[in-house]
């Protein structure tokens, strides 16, 4: 059976996971992080954190291992390549919160079941407002006790708990269905706004009577901001949402089902990419429709 | 100069007329409604309204016209072939509530000005709710002085009240980037909850978790319910977004713009109509999805 978790492995300490360590340290547990890179080491270390020079090593000791990574692959490569599963003792819990394709999520569970740990298959939303705020949504999957014994741990990270059910795998699903209405909303959003630009509308007045309004959308009143002025911030980039609405068609793909919007938005996603701006904010979307409203 | 608004023509008894017209009641305007359904204006009369026979009649000593119609050809009707127009006195305002196309509000203002009454341009957003709880966006365009005297009625009508500018067709260029983004986000919505049903993920439990999280619009939270359970209640109907849409594409060419996400939507409403659901509520633009994705 699952045990209290108080000690915490937290690999992945990019915009996300760093906000979220600390919010675990914040409520006394005993946290230690691994990036690949230093200064993330640091950064929460300075907070109260601990740290570890290898993903392997910061899993020694732990009750629970939260992965906070790109994808799927580098997932894979901190439990088997980087073998911080072997690191990790029987019975600890493995926390996958990364975005992944469902059947990806299924075999990374099976293998480490397999070795006799726990897994939950437990992605976000919400972004790095989310996550600092703690108000995360969390779409877990796992079985009853597993879940239960991390409840606490998760909750600290996300008000919005959902356990969806028993498989890894459903949560996955689910947060796919959810990056599909994000990464569409944000396609919407520029849409919407390079109109009203092009119609003459002052655009912040646009963005503010839309926002009040039934047009309204979580992220055309979080990203519309950036779209009508630039202020360099990237609080997620054009590439995740490249990988993200993939994934998404992916999904389309195996349920056997044409998903002509999400369609569209990746594609948007992926001229945005092409055009330069993969490491820009994901708001910078808008600039696909700038450019093909652009006089020759 | 205007004159103080105390006694209303409404032309237009639907299902947002209804309410709207009720809450000037309230206020203690003096309204008399025209609909060319008698159970519509009895129904007026029976929440402490007058009614009339013809819109002309309905006009006379009123000091403002208020149009909730359908579209602008109806508009035109009532003013000029019903006579409403010459029904009501000089100086009169003539209020123009319906979704229009931008450069057919310009001429129909133009032909209203050149008799010497005032027009607004007002085209509004937020469905019966907020017609009934008299929340609307309204989206004004009116030389100053014609929209400051109707300010106290508009705002009567609708808590969010933007005076956009002073030329009419500047609010029915808002209001359509306004239903791009609400007739897109109820098509995104459909896709995103058509694709939980098809991964076999509870619809009422996605549409919770989507409705809290980064995925969430206002027209998930409102239409969603009604996507997942039909209830047979209509608020707004599909044909209604086959012409709203519509309106969308003629802003996107008159802007030498392509519009490829609204093009889709607008498809989508289409099929929908084209499946014999063009009186349903619009969420039963979800049964397009649902279609393409039955097993054959």
């Amino acid at each position: 059976m699952s045990q209290t978790i108080r000690r915490i492995a937290f690999v992945g300490l990019g915009a996300m996971g760093q906000p979220m360590a600390v919010n675990l340290v914040k409520q006394q547990y005993h946290v230690t992080g691994f990036d690949v890179r230093p200064a993330a080491r640091q950064w929460l270390v300075d907070r109260g954190g601990h740290a570890a020079e290898t993903a392997r090593d910061a899993a020694r000791d732990a009750d629970a291992l939260i992965l906070m990574v790109v994808n799927a692959a580098q997932a894979e490569d901190v439990l088997f390549k980087d073998a911080a599963l072997e690191g990790i003792r029987i019975g600890a819990t493995i926390v996958l919160m990364a975005t992944c394709a469902p059947d990806k999520v299924s075999d990374i569970a099976r293998r480490v079941e397999g070795t006799g740990r726990h897994f939950i298959d437990a992605p976000v939303s919400g972004g790095v407002v989310g996550a600092t705020a703690g108000t995360l949504t969390i779409m877990a999957a796992a079985p009853d006790a597993t879940f239960q014994a991390a409840e606490p741990m998760l909750r600290t990270l996300g008000a919005n708990l959902f356990h969806l059910g028993q498989k890894p795998g459903q949560g996955a699903a689910m947060k796919i269905v959810n990056q599909l209405l994000c990464g569409l909303h944000i396609v919407a959003a520029a849409e919407g706004l390079a109109l009203a630009e092009r119609s003459g509308i002052d655009p912040k007045r646009a963005l503010e009577i839309l926002s009040g309004s039934a047009a309204a959308s979580w992220m055309l009143k979080d990203r519309g901001p950036r779209m009508v002025e630039d202020t360099g911030k990237v609080t997620s980039a054009v590439d995740i949402f490249v990988k993200d609405m993939g994934l998404v068609m992916e999904a389309g793909k195996a349920a056997h089902m044409g998903l002509p919007l999400a369609a569209l938005a990746e594609q948007t996603f992926r001229a945005a990419s092409g055009m330069g701006l993969g490491l820009d904010d994901d708001s910078q979307a808008i600039a696909v429709y700038r450019a093909l409203a652009r006089k020759a």
